[in-house]
């Protein structure tokens, strides 16, 4: 594992010096190390594709799978495949940050396609951090992320990105069945000529599923973000999303979301808004002694937090 | 004027035997009655096309032009081009109402294409009432709007479709100058197999001009719905959309709304909510003496009010 590969992992997985139980550590496109553990079985896949299959024991509770990728050059161009497959009742957090560094004029780049299939009543904490380092040219980012919920599984996603990727485009998808739920909690704050998308399409095919997909955002200096959801209500059901969005500079949001019922008993909720900060907020705080700079980066934070 | 015409003017344009002041009715395709008044004057357009010029003079204050049409059997494919000149500091309501009546097996069917060229300070009341009658297979109505307003001009529309129209789709765009203002009241409802598209996009170009769009739907039957909606916010402004929607039966809605920041000081908002009638507010209702049918009406009514 090279020292680059290190510096990430303290950024995206909370690495320090080692981790404890299940874990993959991807480095360029390699495996730079793996454990499993007794209830949590890492394997390459046999299929030919680049990646991993992750099996969680019905009924295992309380561990971590860590399973991160780094990129640590430019002319990298990774691509991984990895299906998470939880058993019934099982109740784990799984951390698969991705940081990549890009140290000249080539691309660095990192595609993780990454699969959720949970069993009955299995609860899953998913965080993904990403993270673009180095003074290369382009640092570029492309999560996949497709979510099976079987009958009252659970699946909590907490994904974070603040700047240092020029390009990303995240797409996440989740299938609900019954009784089924998936919270999404994204954060994203570009800066400079950033640029990210994030599309979220979800089914809520279950009786009495449930989605909650909020997304904070903030767009400074001349980045873009675009924000894309669909959700649809096919059965009795609850589905809210909500995107906020703070501008700064010369940033530009877009966002796009859709609410589609086909079912008498589903309720879909949206709430968008987009705006920068107002200036009460921060007169109140410059009056506590902070420059603008400080009163907009303090604000921008507790936003974020 | 035949007596579908007639019948038709009662329900969309308030029709009482005659009209005030300036007004045209068309009836079929044909002008079945037209006449202006000293400030407003109604001419037939010169390049060719079928419609009319509306010329209002600057700082006409408090009159009513009437520009009803009226298809009243199938097999009439009316297109017609409305365009209204509204000199600066006028205040004035315009009623553009549209029946279709269809007693056959073809599709009655009307193409209205209004275009608004506000002033400086003009405001204007525009009503556009459509409603669809008679046995026959297809009434389809396909307004579309395109709305210009300079500085400080104000438009309010108040579109109302109960019922009737098999087919419809709507398309109503609004270009914005410093300090205009344009606000949007849409209530549909469908029913049966009826199916009806509203699409909304508005370009907020002006420095404090804004938009107010609401929409307010419900979906019964068979019936589907789809409000696509697009608020730009190019410079320091504010915008704000709403879609709401009750759904009856197998009734189905589509909301798409997007909101796009490129200016810092663009203050943009949305909410969207789907859902049925709550069971709580029926069974008030019903506890009062209602029946179940009746207690769903009233509560529509108020909604759509």
């Amino acid at each position: 594992m090279n020292n680059v590969t290190e510096q990430l992992l303290r950024l995206v997985a909370d690495f320090k010096g080692s981790f404890k139980g299940a874990f993959n550590i991807r480095e360029d496109g390699q495996c730079a190390g793996r454990q499993s553990s007794e209830h949590i079985k890492i394997t390459s896949k046999e299929d030919g594709k680049p990646g991993l299959d992750i099996r969680i024991d019905p009924g295992t509770k309380g561990e971590t799978v860590y399973i991160p990728a780094c990129v640590t050059h430019s002319d990298v161009n990774d691509l991984v495949y990895n299906d998470f497959f939880v058993g019934a009742d099982a109740d784990v957090v799984i951390v698969a940050g991705c940081g990549v560094h890009a140290d000249n004029e080539g691309e660095a780049r990192h595609n993780g396609i990454h699969r959720f299939f949970l069993e009955p009543g299995a609860h899953v904490l998913y965080q993904e951090k990403h993270i673009g380092t180095g003074t290369g040219s382009l640092k570029r980012i492309d999560p996949i992320t497709d979510i099976y919920l079987k009958e009252n599984a659970v699946l909590e996603m907490d994904t974070v990105q603040l700047r240092g990727v020029d390009v990303s485009e995240r797409s996440t998808t989740g299938k609900l069945e019954k009784g089924a739920k998936l919270i999404v909690r994204e954060r994203i704050l570009t800066d400079g000529k950033e640029w990210a998308k994030t599309v979220f399409d979800v089914s809520l095919d279950g009786e009495d599923c449930s989605a909650d997909v909020v997304s904070r955002s903030v767009a400074k200096g001349e980045s873009y973000q675009e924000f894309v959801s669909s959700i649809r209500g096919n059965n009795r059901c609850t589905g809210h999303s909500a995107c906020d969005a703070i501008l700064a500079d010369h940033g530009r949001v877009n966002a796009q979301p859709a609410l589609d019922a086909t079912h008498l008993d589903a309720q879909l909720i949206h709430e968008a808004a987009i705006g920068k900060i107002a200036g009460e907020q921060l007169l109140k705080l410059e009056t506590l002694g902070l420059t603008a700079e400080e009163a907009e980066e303090r604000i921008i934070a507790g936003f974020l937090k």
